[in-house]
């Protein structure tokens, strides 16, 4: 039999992540940031309707959001970022930004959100940051 | 309130996804192959330390991978992999050493296996294509 080796499953990464917010909850926090963007308040409701889940979902995720302290929130009223939730969504924003630009270079396309919400939270801050040079790179090719 | 937005959870996604394998039993498809390349042979007891998880977890998801028609196994016996698997194997080998080698590049590395193992069950294969693609064009540009 060999020697152990490098290779773990996908499980087994997941669970040993560091991070402290699962997939569902940054895609929460992402959009919140978002719609703050371009709203003065954000609802439940309004963010159930932009993540096409149902309300009752939201509330759960809200409340696990607010109890990590990145979000003020009090049941029927709006939902506010704290310092750190401001600071963790403008991430979450750019991070989302940055690999979309990168997968439409890629496929000469002018949508790729399904890929990218499918990894983009796999993708750590060196990485990131080196595929933005890349994207820009490739835009300065005319890739 | 704003109109039904395409943006959906990860979650959603994965829930939806046309995909037949998990990311764990893709892992565990890709090591069967991946050993099957350099040894006559498969055992549970050496698919279980290479992808570092317990023989009874092993068991179960090989089965799994028996009755979808990707293996054939017999308990204490050897694993082998039936056309589909082989078929399948192939290629999820083939998006891993891709994937690796794109992200070896960007990062300016020899080794991306973490970011890989998490990312590569969400790329779609014309996203596969490009970024085989791009990754010979960033070599020939000596990026």
């Amino acid at each position: 039999m060999s020697e152990p080796s490098n290779f773990y499953t996908q499980k087994c990464y997941q669970q040993n992540s560091s991070n402290p917010l699962t997939p569902t909850m940054e895609d929460y926090l992402e959009m919140i940031y978002r719609l703050l963007l371009r709203n003065p308040v954000v609802r439940i409701g309004e963010l159930s309707v932009q993540l096409n889940v149902k309300p009752s979902s939201s509330t759960k995720i809200v409340q696990t959001l607010k109890e990590k302290g990145y979000i003020n929130y009090e049941q029927y009223s709006y939902i506010s970022l704290t310092e750190q939730g401001e600071a963790l969504g403008a991430y979450l924003y750019a991070r989302h930004n940055i690999l979309h630009d990168f997968f439409c270079t890629v496929n000469h396309s002018n949508s790729e959100l399904e890929v990218v919400e499918m990894v983009e939270h796999f993708i750590d801050k060196e990485t990131l940051e080196n595929i933005e040079h890349l994207t820009h790179y490739l835009h300065d090719h005319k890739y």
